[in-house]
């Protein structure tokens, strides 16, 4: 299981004030602490610390100062293009964009900007109509991505499809559709494309925010997620996603299974 | 979801002892709690505590005791037909019959015994063989049961299709293998019957039998389980049962669902 740590993101106020007031300290702490609980990836998102004119530039100070501290792959999180390049240019080792999403335009441009950097790309099987109501126009939207990956060259393996979950609070059928989507998407290419979930959108807005995060988690996987953008540091939803690395057979038995896991990392 | 619940079972130390020296206050106790943390039905097992000759009598006693403190149905739980028929004939409301296999023979005398007691029956997946090693032998023999239970008038509403967790530490990819079975027996029939698993027996001779327990249903109710031989005082248990019937849209969401589930019983 591939897990993208989420913390470094200006929406938490422990990361937009270190944003605002330069504190490299804060920044570097949160990604050791990550890399430390499993993270494979660190996303970094500014958030709204910072004006909109200023986002390029804080973009790339979150950049050089986590690189200043780990050689850890990023995914450079934002909607915003020119935030976008400007976290590309100064990253080191191959990152991650998070993210495209389905509409023709712009996945053509992200995928060249992909193979640019030889990123991995997380693509949203959403479009301008927004995000789908149904099983099927996820789908579509879905091999769409595929095929547009294919046409130009980028490896299925660099490929993150996101099907997008929902708030269960505001759009409770959403959840069943993710899974099913999921369902249906396996084995849609050989090799196969990653799918990854923004899992925390889950449970916004809840009060059950981990217990939410984690049983998602745990269903998504049944059904053939392999990555998940999460906070790493939620011990009991890194059990979760090792049990069932476990029960999935990705991982052999023995009796400190969740010991082992974390030491193998 | 339907739970039975599993703790009237001689093979625990409390249960065994109070069978032994018939202290009725602990198997009501043990039956209150059970039935006010979820249990739909409780499980009836006297295990090992008495002699093979007495586990009749025990049964009989076992049934009577519980039934002197509620109306809940029972679960009788014993491979021996003396002892099942002799509970049977204890009980006062229709039970659940735990369980038969598939072998066409037992399989037909217990649909019958089902009837002849309007009682719900658990089959299992397994035969003369032992339990299969592959998924389509245990769909197999899963279609052997609703063809059974369909020629010999058994609602497939009082059916309940057991695929067999073996224990992790044992034979690592038969939780797969069940998970498997369990998705392509989707639809067999309509109404569909149950889908049951004895849960505990996924994490026997483990040291995270709780975690494992909650993890693999999870996985299994996203596959299709809708039915659990489990501890229902395992609070986490039952929060992870709860959350994923949310997920799966069979609850109405509110900040409180856990607590609106519960108070639903």
């Amino acid at each position: 299981m591939i897990i993208v740590g989420e913390r470094l993101n200006g929406q938490f106020s422990d990361v937009g004030k270190a944003i605002q007031t330069k504190d490299k300290k804060v920044i570097q702490d949160l990604a050791f602490e990550q890399l430390e609980s499993g993270a494979d990836y660190l996303d970094v998102n500014v958030g709204t610390a910072v004006a909109a004119a200023e986002k390029a530039e804080a973009m790339v100070w979150l950049v050089e100062t986590i690189q200043e501290a780990t050689d850890a792959p990023l995914a450079i999180d934002t909607p915003i293009d020119a935030v976008m390049r400007a976290g590309l240019s100064a990253v080191k080792n191959p990152p991650m964009i998070n993210s495209t999403n389905a509409d023709p335009e712009q996945l053509a441009a992200y995928i060249d900007l992909a193979l640019q950097y030889d990123a991995d790309l997380i693509a949203l099987t959403m479009d301008k109509g927004g995000v789908p109501n149904d099983v099927a126009k996820r789908i579509e939207l879905g091999a769409n991505i595929v095929v547009a990956a294919m046409e130009a060259g980028l490896p299925f393996e660099k490929l993150y499809i996101d099907l997008v979950a929902i708030p269960v609070g505001a759009a409770q059928p959403q959840a069943g559709i993710v899974l099913e989507a999921l369902r249906q998407m396996q084995g849609v290419a050989d090799p196969s494309p990653h799918f990854i979930l923004g899992l925390s959108n889950i449970s916004q807005s809840t009060v059950e925010r981990s217990l939410l995060n984690r049983i998602f988690l745990v269903m998504c996987m049944t059904c053939g997620l392999d990555a998940a953008i999460a906070d790493p540091m939620d011990t009991e939803l890194m059990d979760a996603m090792i049990t069932t690395e476990l029960l999935l057979n990705r991982q052999i038995y023995s009796h400190s299974f969740l010991a082992a896991y974390r030491s193998s990392k």
